[in-house]
């Protein structure tokens, strides 16, 4: 492609209310723009870039078996109404209604409409299993759209379905999708981790991944082992219970104790000179309009989703203070473990704890000498806190968690009968039975793909593709087209490449050098030939935009060196 | 593809609401299945094809250099009314709110979009002519939606949109598409014709041409001439005049006389022995809430579209009883061109006939001897009325018209600067003056495409695809997967084809031969190997679908003919 001929336009600035450098890297060198809040237009360069996503997925969905189709983005209501979503779904579920009234919605998700296709085609466990996927443009409605592609409202989405006969089948169908996304993501050269996830508002009865791309920016926080390959999502994430090297177990009863005024975990430790840690803390929660009181170590978060999980509750919120007072007899700062006559749950490290402080449920008294063996064997105990960083592993005997930022690219899940069930869909197994299929799904955001990429691969000068999503290949650019040895060297370069199949930009323009690199540096093109003063004596300037390294070669070695890295670049089969 | 594995399943029976062939053979055999009216899913067959299709359309448009881009589906109300088509598209645009009430509509089209985006990145002539395109799902709401995927709600397209700094480009880029297109019919294997065709609704000042697939059940009328290339859309079919072998000019001036009750041309005809073509037949129109008469000879019809542009309307209907007596002083039936105080339109063709006869605008009275030279000098002469079959052709000398039914699949459009004046589109020239870009617009059904291909490749028993656009080039059809000379054989032939790159479908399943060849037909792959008793001597029979020739020959030989088969079919460039 000339450049002169190609429609880009980089920007000097980035627009102000473009606040991560993805965003700002793609629209001031001109791979998108914006048409409305969170909608966004594919420039060339960018559709080039996001095609090559959709074609890495697609090569991978298919070595996995799965095949592709297209559903519809207009998903007749009815369906919605079928699975019990359309009244869940909220206002992040577009709507519109067609010129004879009949409801629809533009497809955040197709599980419904698989669901339905499915339960017509196959009845008999001779055709199963199977999964299929399709790359959509999805839809939904975000309250606050933001980081450009990241989450925006309309947006490319791989999804996947699978459908089999039993479990085990599932098991092993989750398995090949988890392994595609692995080298989907590899492919991409994104810094990434499969973090063990929470099922969350999408239901399911198995296993749950995400995969995260490292990135400070990232929306979730994951937890991640310093030594084997454990790590989850936060919300998720587990660790190994903390040894307690507390005081000496005393023999004495729970002793009631006059704290005036002491109400938080802060003003105990203050007046008391005890640590947080020696303090059990309790937090009443309202789970679906009943109250539950949950206890975790004074220097210790409640992880809610775990305590939600836990008691298939629908919703789960802290109880405020009439609610804390009416459910425990004491104002809110003097709840405790001890006496309560509401369901109790009671974090596993509690009972690593020896003589614990906790409120007596009682204004403006506590408890000390608390042993939880003794004093809360009636409770619930469970996994309720959050993990936190330094925690040890929960899986192997030497790593701790490490924090870090994720931005979510991918979701494996297993979905088990949710949707087969509430939308029929059954089949005749081996002896004839009517038995629901057991399905998973797996998404992958593929415009998505592209910020991941650009916030781990680039400079202060722009973006830094790898080879397998950029643009153009190579980055050619003769530094005067009004020299015509400089311009017949390039030309002969160009037309060598693509005879040799290369992905080729030649910046023909007849602009000054500083500008032609400075476009090129921000396009992030992965090499670069630069045909200057030594055309004439058949020398040019390779250089690696990563590594900023440059030499001067011949014509013909900088030919053989992009050929040789390309080569180097595809997948091995 | 082992064929027990593919999401397929195939009907005996259409489903009664499938009226024409492309639409029940795709649905029978399990390329589509609808989701709602309009509204249809690609399964994996389905999807397959209409990738290939996507793909020859790519091809052709890169190779034409436009450049691929991706606009969003919903786009901003705000930008329609701006081009002021929000509120004339009517009901076929989607339109919705999103969560904070701002209107949206489902692109049925991108004019509005690309103006904006090109507006914004090109500002010099320097940059111009730039043809950029995108393969993208369309909305349209349908009023009856119907014929599968020629008439849905929701459809892929590919639109194309040229920007070029004068006419002169314009046409040229015109002519880039215009080739393109006769390029990516041709490699689809559609017989089609570009026809001239009305710039109707979406305005514009230059030309345009249909592209038409030949179809009996198109719903668009082509006139083509049997000698040279002229065809037109019938709205818009220009014919030669007839000459007239009248009768003798008469020297008497025009004289009414009683037609008691006589109101038709069949009954003229019949009552006073002449030809239709010796009546002159006047129609009164309401032109934008103006009457207007509109002269052909007897025999012929008018043609609206050719009156309305003529008169450059925004509305035309035929008049009503009561506006045909306040416009001519004469009940329906008795209305003619002579003593008319409203604007008169006669038709060319008239001006061949002598001593007409037409009504005289008076109840039971008619005129003879009109001659239009002498009686009607005053009006405004053109072509007005409608080609007919066997009409001389309006370029050639030797060729008449011939009247078929069409597909359309695509549409060529110079847009001019209907959409720059209205979006404001400028760029500086090379004199520094502000100058709005002139635009063309190109269009192609790719989903359409499917639909005819089928229409026009077909048997009795199925499909018969082109080589380019199959889902699989070879069906390979063990007769028994139970005989393991046969399983073997079919395994060895899949593995080779294969590994040079060929799309084999292996039937695998346990079914009956009559089942599996029944299916292979309705499927409609080229090519089909079938792996039978004599499998252990190393032979198989191949055969073609299209013409049922059936060959034994070595298990080699066949794997030859496809390799030199799908060869052949790759577009010389």
């Amino acid at each position: 492609m000339r450049q002169s001929r190609l429609l880009l336009t980089t920007l000097r600035e980035s627009p102000a209310d473009a606040e991560v450098i993805s965003h700002q890297l793609m629209l001031r060198a001109g791979f998108i723009r914006q048409l409305a809040a969170g909608i966004y237009t594919y420039l060339p360069l960018g559709r080039k870039v996001l095609r090559k996503a959709e074609q890495i997925v697609r090569e991978e969905m298919d070595r996995a078996g799965a095949q592709e189709m297209l559903m519809p983005v207009m998903q007749p209501a009815e369906l919605w109404k079928e699975s019990g979503r359309y009244s869940v779904y909220g206002p992040e579920l577009m709507r519109l209604n067609d010129r004879h009234e009949r409801e629809f919605a533009l497809g955040p998700t197709h599980e419904e409409v698989i669901t339905s296709i499915v339960r017509g085609e196959i009845n008999s466990y001779r055709k199963l299993p199977v999964t299929l996927y399709q790359i959509q443009t999805k839809f939904r409605d975000e309250r606050r759209p933001r980081f450009g592609l990241l989450r925006g409202r309309e947006f490319l989405m791989k999804d996947a379905y699978s459908f089999d006969a039993d479990w085990e089948g599932l098991d092993e169908s989750y398995r090949q999708m988890f392994q595609a996304y692995n080298r989907i993501l590899t492919r991409c050269e994104i810094n990434f981790r499969a973090v063990e996830a929470d099922a969350g508002a999408i239901g399911g009865e198995g296993g749950t991944h995400e995969f995260m791309a490292l990135a400070d920016i990232g929306e979730d926080t994951i937890a991640a082992c310093t030594v084997c390959d454990y790590a989850a999502n936060l919300e998720q994430a587990e660790s190994r219970a903390a040894r307690t090297d507390s005081v000496e177990r005393s023999e004495e009863k729970a002793v009631k104790f006059h704290t005036p005024g002491i109400r938080t975990i802060g003003q105990l430790v203050q007046s008391l000179g005890i640590r947080s840690s020696d303090i059990m803390k309790t937090i009443v929660y309202t789970a679906d309009s009943r109250p539950v009181a949950v206890v975790v170590r004074g220097d210790r978060e409640v992880n809610e989703i775990k305590v939600k999980n836990y008691l298939r509750a629908g919703d789960l919120s802290i109880a405020d203070a009439e609610a804390v007072e009416e459910a425990t007899g004491a104002p809110a700062g003097f709840v405790g473990p001890l006496g309560l006559s509401i369901p109790l749950l009671v974090d596993e490290e509690v009972f690593g704890m020896a003589n614990g402080i906790a409120g007596a449920n009682e204004a403006d008294y506590h408890y000390r000498n608390l042993d939880p063996g003794r004093d809360l064997a009636e409770s619930e105990v469970g996994d309720f806190r959050q993990a936190a960083e330094g925690d040890r592993c929960p899986r192997c005997a030497e790593g701790v968690l490490k924090l870090s930022r994720g931005i979510e690219i991918g979701h494996v899940f297993k979905l088990g009968t949710k949707y087969s069930e509430s939308l029929e869909a059954s089949f005749l197994d081996a002896a004839g039975k009517s038995t629901r299929m057991i399905m998973g799904c797996y998404g992958i955001g593929v415009s998505r793909i592209l910020s991941a990429v650009i916030e781990q691969n680039h400079d202060t000068n722009g973006i830094i593709w790898p080879l397998a999503l950029a643009p153009y290949q190579v980055h050619l650019i003769p530094v005067s087209i009004k020299d015509d040895v400089q311009v017949q060297a390039a030309n002969d370069i160009y037309r060598r490449l693509q005879e040799n199949g290369i992905e080729v930009l030649m910046d023909d323009r007849d602009e000054r050098p500083g500008v032609k690199f400075k476009d090129s540096d921000l396009i992030g093109i992965p090499f670069r030939i630069v045909i200057g003063k030594d055309a004439g004596q058949g020398k040019v300037e390779f250089v690696e935009r990563r590594s900023g390294l440059k030499e001067t070669v011949t014509l013909q070695a900088a030919c053989e060196k992009i050929l040789e890295q390309v080569r180097l670049s595809k997948p091995a089969h």
